[in-house]
């Protein structure tokens, strides 16, 4: 749904996450309510309803928040721990700080710009990072800063460096835009904030490169896009999102990198609004999405 | 997600509906804990944060249900009265029963009688009624009963008496696979139980009969079907469900008909399954699907 | 599929529509034999083999295309004409002229803008006219002339009247993205170019105004969006490509307007890619999509 | 779109395929009128203009069809032969005859059978052939002939002798409708028929035995079917058709097994219907669609 900022004011979005037991939804529940929270909406899910894991996402309105969080967040210190579960809690009016990283292709990187102005991503844009220019006259269009960090020979390491002293202290999360670099352990560690990637293809289908390639070869009636975590397994980090769209024996392999390209927008898109929102939470190498 | 009977023993499900208020799900979920309840799933929804109403469907485990049941709800009668909310305590192991009513289509029919014995729909079928004979024997290889009542003339009054006198009583809904009668109001409010009709294009397109005829002659590219309660206004019904499918010019109105049939069983059942299921709130002429 | 002008070079589509008669598709096939083309594809449709319409549409080679046209022209002209069938000649390295025109909405304008950069319409866009001015800057930026002719008041005849100069003789089609003016028959008339609209439903639901609105007083579960030719009939015209996307209750209608803002500028771009590369057939009220 | 047995009289579809190069559209034309054929529906594609490989699909309408077979045979050997062409042709009003393999799941198997019944295949089935005997009641009360033929231990060459006594000479075209056994070499070379095969995942993702636990694991959001012919190399045969459901973290590997299901029925009978109608050509390891 669409977020408006200023509509946001006052509303805190609460995820718990941990180990199922009776009593957890009361337990949160009522510490909202001594809190003077009132639950705008809540998502539960367990996993297993006989000792597996609980997840919960609240969104809950407190006239006066900033003022409460101490007191609200010392509560549930003390009341989850009691459950062992984990907690983060964030303020809905404060947008997440997102940096995307970008090569030469435009698509998704113009569609997360346009969506952003459109007031339909929670988030600012500090800045956008390409190891090209072909993208920095539209970037700036937007009003975005555009950094220019090329990435060429076998050592990606002083590239890895710059980009990462772009970023850290200075955003919440990271966009990879068709971003056509492997970023190495080193970087993702260091960085130590959240990596969201679009891969063209359906995974775990077409795993590495040329995926539209591939797919032409195999010749799939289908063709996919999927939006994921960025961990040290290249492509086989935790799935937010994946979409398909309808090819014939007629499209040729250029036709399909055409046609993925409205679907890999979209994909993206979606994963990184639900991101912003707190509505994806982590479990192993899955995702649990509100 | 597919349904055992066997596992929902001791689960109940909670439906609360009404006036929206600050603290209404910490009062239940408070309530379930004194009466011994683990929360098992819980949705909500509120549909405007300041004084809208207020949806909420809990499905709960509670051993030793059956005996607890009067105590609970003498709770739930005095807490949720206090809030002057509205709501239906059901046990989920006891299957809802659903009588269906068709006339000579068969695919909306067997679909239901098939996803029943694979366990997908969490009902029993006491029993088919039909105004033709047609399918009398495929309803009777699954086991169930089936009834022929004729409906000829422009009096439909001694047929709509005969069908009331089958199901009053014996039945908690009523679905209309295709049936093509009208019913009168008296009927309708007679039976005192939910209708689910399929209507045959994606309302309110096409509203009436021969909705693949008019959709041919306006040319459009997507053709529809849609489940909803019946109301006594034709076709006016709270929606449940829609779906719909891609045509083309080379189709005829009988190709129509034909792909429209599966859109047709596939809404029906979806629709069917929720309402089984409780998952569908009645709101004014809307319906929220938990 | 990808179009890419310069592949064009020489190739030609024949459109050819009609009564139907044995013997067409050989006719068509023997003249480009002998006119030196080599089809590169063809579709064919006959609405009704027993006396119908027929409609073909022919892509062919032609070495120096240019300098065989008037023989080509001659030789359906004669031939055909004995046939009864009507038909156009196209040269498909010449890409057709396309005005939008457009309000306050940027979604599906920028979406064509956007598309057109990326060498995905066949088109040269010689201008965008709106009634407002805040797309100016955007439009400029993708190096297309912008011209604002405001339309105040109830009398529409003066700002039609300038649209008709900068669009007669300097555009073969008129694309309305999301321009919220009614035009009239005599503009209409006067032109004397196709214009392709898209109505923000999935018509015939919710003709006329607010279409969100209605859809979310309505309760439905799938919005849409439609894309046809402008006729004098308002919402009537033909249907040339439809589509929808799933909302919930959860959705308000603002919320519909935002998620239906994506499955317009994706339903109108597919219109008016297929119009560009004569794709589209029209037939009485309805389109035939090749 | 429905077929009608009946209304195929005297249609034939002829099915061209080989080398591309200029004239072939007209030749067949050509051949076609000479031999007092007229053109239904024709459908074309070349995978390269240049020099690559040319597909046909000609349905026409010749009274009197049986006498005339043998002089469009003759001409077509003599026409095409020139051209280097292969090509087979088919008398629309004699149905494809179709044995079906199954093991315990009847989703597949009813599915296909009561599409039948409904006159939507153009097929007669001889057989049906399980390695169980739980569907058989089913399969018999549509009249169709059931044959038990078990398939126990490591080797199954017994099994498959008895199979092949029963298909070899009796059918055109073999369909796996969740047959859990993997068939030879020999067998495959032996039947000398066509076999479609519907496995249930999204190829090339989770190839192999437990797609839904497999995808399950991995944490997709969509789940898929697809149907191909049947080669040595398991699960990489041609592929037919494909398609997917959209699924979430709160569905269990059951679950996703439960709504694949659907998926699976419908992709197996879209490819068998496709077969069936002579649309599917084979080229390579990749099919052709018309």
């Amino acid at each position: 749904m669409a977020i408006h900022q200023e509509s946001l004011r006052d509303h805190a979005c609460l995820i718990v996450h941990g180990p199922d037991r009776p009593g957890i939804v009361a337990a949160v529940a009522a510490l909202l309510t001594r809190n003077e929270g009132n639950i705008v909406s809540l998502d539960q899910y367990s996993d297993d309803a006989n000792g597996g894991a609980y997840f919960q996402r609240v969104v809950f309105h407190r006239p006066g928040l900033t003022g409460a969080i101490p007191a609200i967040e010392a509560d549930l210190t003390k009341t989850l721990g009691e459950f062992g579960l984990e907690w983060t809690l964030t303020d809905q009016s404060i947008p997440k700080r997102m940096a995307i990283l970008a090569s030469t292709s435009d698509h998704c990187l113009l569609e997360l710009l346009w969506r952003h102005r459109r007031g339909e991503l929670p988030v600012t844009i500090p800045m956008v990072i390409s190891n090209h220019t072909n993208t920095a006259e539209d970037v700036r269009s937007f009003g975005i800063p555009f950094f220019h960090v090329p990435s060429q020979g076998a050592d990606k390491s002083a590239a890895e460096s710059e980009i990462m002293k772009l970023l850290i202290g200075n955003v919440d999360f990271v966009v990879l835009a068709r971003y056509m670099q492997i970023l190495s352990p080193d970087f993702l560690d260091g960085i130590g904030v959240p990596v969201i990637n679009i891969h063209h293809s359906f995974l775990p289908a077409f795993i590495g490169a040329a995926p539209y390639r591939k797919a032409k070869e195999r010749g799939v009636k289908l063709i996919g896009a999927t939006s994921h975590y960025v961990t040290t397994d290249l492509d086989e980090g935790p799935i937010i999102e994946q979409d398909v769209a309808r090819v014939t024996h007629a499209h040729s392999a250029p036709d399909l990198q055409a046609r993925g390209a409205y679907v890999e927008r979209a994909v993206l898109s979606r994963a990184v609004q639900w991101h912003a929102e707190d509505r994806v939470i982590r479990h192993g190498n899955h995702t649990i999405v509100f």
